[in-house]
């Protein structure tokens, strides 16, 4: 199953929410030890004590585990990105700047400091989760925001279709976003923020 | 050894190089089938009906045989790439199109239809290497040739160093050159073309 939903139907309210949380806590440190991909439900049961039938009762599958703990993790990438941008006084050039090279050193340091949290990105991507996809989607809505706001003040060039603009930085920032490419790509870190963010506001450039 | 050598120094003269050019095909052959991190030098010499000792007196490593077999394979985009842009009438920006597309597309067809080659070239490229090295040197040429004339013809802009503008744009189109990167960017390769293209040439803009 490709596309595991969030909860099974029976999970609900805050005593359950406390149980999934309790659970995902659990298996992000069992994966972080033993691996995402190794790791079958019957071993999550046994290291939390749980009944394998309990967390069924949470969880549909593994993988909806693996998508609750890549939901997490990306949600911090995303807050990461959302409070270096988010500074009132900031031009939509220094901004996108700051998009760009907050979204490389969160997806290097992920890969660098917990390697393990980083493959469950990497399988959730692979597999298109709803965790990566809803990840995908902010990303881009970051780009779009950007962009507009830039044109609005004359800052970036308007000829171009907005969805093309938004679609071609999204692509070019794919390698840096998405962690099957970034895993390939993490030999050039150092110098890709200032390289690919100098390129793309060149060509918003008016 | 990351590093093979292209030949061992008992390997020279005409009737060597063909014998070198058969252990190469045959190489290629039965990698095709059986996948190059699968074979060892012992298959292959029985495989092709030589003795071990005597492909050793030709290559020093079964890298330096799949070295052989992914320099023949690169330099075949390279001639691809070569054929389409060498054409006397184009426009750098035409130039620069057909380069990123050609690229990609024999990038794709290689993984489509030569699945075990494309992933000899992927070995190449994150063990770095010569074959790869001499490509990835071969792309940025071309990229700086393409550059270098329309700044000459005032087509693209001139007030970005040189360096710094073919290294963004040699960086802009790794996930296409590099098969560890592409791979996982297949499903964006019919789009991919014309946003990254006009992207890039939105920037070169003068």
């Amino acid at each position: 199953m490709n596309q595991p939903s969030i909860s099974s139907p029976s999970a609900r309210g805050p005593a359950d929410h406390d149980i999934r949380n309790q659970i995902v806590a659990a298996a992000n440190e069992h994966f972080s030890q033993y691996g995402y991909g190794k790791t079958t439900v019957s071993d999550l049961a046994k290291a939390i004590g749980f009944s394998k039938a309990y967390i069924y009762k949470f969880f549909d599958s593994k993988q909806a585990i693996g998508n609750a703990i890549c939901a997490n993790c990306l949600a911090e990438i995303v807050a990461a990105v959302e409070q270096a941008i988010n500074v009132e006084t900031l031009s939509p050039t220094e901004r996108f700047r700051r998009l760009v090279k907050t979204l490389i050193a969160t997806g290097a340091s992920l890969f660098f400091n917990d390697r393990k949290l980083y493959d469950i990105a990497a399988f959730s991507a692979s597999e298109r989760w709803p965790s990566s996809q809803v990840y995908d989607t902010r990303i881009k809505q970051f780009i779009l925001q950007i962009v507009r706001e830039g044109r609005e003040i004359g800052e970036f060039e308007r000829k171009t279709p907005l969805d093309e603009t938004v679609d071609a930085i999204h692509l070019a920032l794919r390698p840096f976003v998405n962690p099957l490419l970034l895993q390939h790509n993490l030999d050039c870190v150092e110098e890709a923020p200032a390289l690919t963010s100098n390129l793309i506001l060149r060509s918003l450039m008016p």
